[in-house]
């Protein structure tokens, strides 16, 4: 029933007030409360801390906010469907909503990649100010709606790590014949760079590690890749994490489920989404700053930025590769130039406050 | 009354769900839907972008959640109580919430500052890193409770400029005697540093730096500062606003009213104030880099960057005046003492990432 037609009921019924009883009370008053369902899959492990926590506090929070009004049950990667699954699933109506990161669904839909994290791209805050103050969530409406999506931001990984190497690497040509695991548009480049690029799951990686079946790997940021052991088979951790520079991860929901609640509990979903984009960044920050300086006391690992000229090289090669892949589709283009005009406007502002505040304080 | 008004009022009752004319009815069904009509002060003047309109998005969204069961009517700065006069009035009970910003209440609660921003403290990232994951919330819950207010981070200007100059500034000595409006620690920083320090209104800082009655003006960034048009009347615009690094806007509420409220409703507070707090933070951004566009193709103004010698000077004098005003009370010593040990941890995480990013990318 939409709500027109429920007002218009509702006034009829009101009109004769006098002579209702208390259920018709009842039905009357809470017509417009309809009660929804819904069922949310995720592309993480089951209570994988910041990330599937996260959206377990945000489920609650909807829950909260609509007095269960709608529900959310969460399923881990995995449960329901496959951790990759996520984008099929919402899209199709199998499930009402998803947690991942957009550019996981490179392979369906190029232009998708943008509204994560592209290398040398913007930051956390950066890919904020494109979303809600540019045209960043716009377009990425215009991208999913094909697909019978409704994407949200909702979280942010910071500024990642550059990852885990047996090899020293102070020059571009280290990486020449390197073995690292590192997906997505990163990997492109390290590949274009001479790596030998490997696509490894999660649970094979330690161990392929300390083999020496690769040299190196990229994950998340210290306070994961703690917890992945890296630090007892691998040398050298390096940052900044110049392929993610601030990850942002989507709520997405279907087109279909979405348009049919009523107004509140579209607010209620899109309200606790910013809510948590928020927290989800701070509590990446706070963690990764505490790992940090757990990892600084074990001393078998060395800590070290890349050099110059290797960031130097792996931009241009970023350059090329992103400039290969906005070329694919005129929608990747589109999102791409305007994209990199809103780095581009955003740059001095940087320059003049956060870098200079950085350059000083750190 | 004839039939058309009848069904005329009884849909604005059905819709508005509690207005039936039956007391029973209304505790019966709707013991949960009890209606609260909030008042809401700010220190912002009318219309005044970003800080004011984000506060009336705030509010709509908040009656959105609601669906009308909380509705919170929004009073500018001078409407109900004068722009300064946001936390008495909130304290008194007098009005339900406010938006402000907690160091304008230095006088009353010195503990206060830190929740807003202190020179060489954190920038937004960090502060709401602090709030939400370091003791940051709690400590600013306790510091309030005092007081009858339960505070939220509710919005951020990232950093701020350090102002406008009619006088270069290349080493400390050239703050002898240079009259500048800047409030706050900042001032007190400024006067240490051998300058005239004045407070002026708002209203009277344009026509007093034209006319030479002061030297120098802070205000916000170049998006508010630009409308004052300071452009016009000073050579030198500098940043970054080393005294205001990342400035935390407040949503304060009457602890009394806010206990009152049923959890959906609290629920719907501090989700929209969390909304608040990472929107409106990505409007500063964006809004200051357009403008920063803009006031660079004017040529009458020089954008430039505080020496290091400067910000160094600026710095020690300023953990000087941190330290005296930390010591005035025990409450203060502890959040001064919890919010540099936070600062402490965070800063090797955010020089091997944002800052190494920011360095090689601008």
């Amino acid at each position: 029933m939409d709500r027109r037609s429920l007002i218009k009921k509702g006034a009829v019924a009101a009109g004769a007030l006098v002579a209702a009883n208390s259920a018709t009370k009842v039905s009357l008053v809470h017509a417009s409360e309809k009660r929804f369902r819904w069922r949310m899959v995720t592309s993480w492990p089951p209570a994988f801390p910041i990330l599937q926590t996260g959206v377990e506090e945000f489920a609650k929070r909807v829950g909260e906010l609509t007095q269960g009004r709608l529900t959310i049950q969460v399923y881990a990667g995995g449960e329901l469907v496959p951790p990759l699954g996520v984008f099929d699933a919402v899209s199709s109506g199998s499930v009402q909503c998803g947690h991942s990161a957009a550019y996981y669904w490179a392979g369906k839909c190029n232009a998708a990649q943008w509204f994560t994290s592209i290398p040398f791209g913007l930051d956390a805050q950066g890919m904020n100010a494109w979303f809600y103050d540019g045209n960043g969530l716009k377009l990425w409406e215009e991208v999913y709606s094909k697909f019978n999506l409704v994407p949200r931001p909702a979280g942010n990984t910071g500024v990642q790590m550059g990852g885990w190497f047996n090899k020293k690497i102070e020059k571009m040509s280290d990486f020449k014949g390197l073995k690292m695991r590192i997906p997505g548009i990163g990997g492109k480049v390290i590949a274009k760079a001479g790596g030998a690029v490997t696509l490894l799951p999660a649970g094979e990686i330690y161990t392929s590690l300390e083999r020496g079946v690769i040299d190196a790997t990229e994950w998340i940021g210290p306070f994961h890749d703690m917890r992945m052991g890296f630090y007892k088979v691998a040398k050298y951790y390096y940052g900044p994490g110049w392929h993610e520079p601030g990850s942002t991860l989507e709520l997405i929901m279907n087109k279909k489920a979405y348009d049919e609640l009523p107004p509140e509990l579209k607010a209620a979903l899109d309200t606790a989404a910013a809510e948590l984009n928020v927290k989800m960044l701070s509590e990446f920050e706070a963690k990764n700053a505490m790992a940090l300086q757990e990892l600084k006391k074990d001393k078998r690992v060395q800590i070290l930025r890349f050099p110059d000229n290797v960031l130097e090289g792996l931009r241009k090669l970023s350059e090329e590769t992103i400039k290969e892949i906005a070329a694919k589709d005129p929608m990747s283009k589109k999102v791409n130039d305007d994209f990199q005009k809103f780095k581009k406007m955003l740059a001095p502002w940087n320059r003049l406050t956060e870098k200079a505040y950085y350059d000083f304080m750190l």
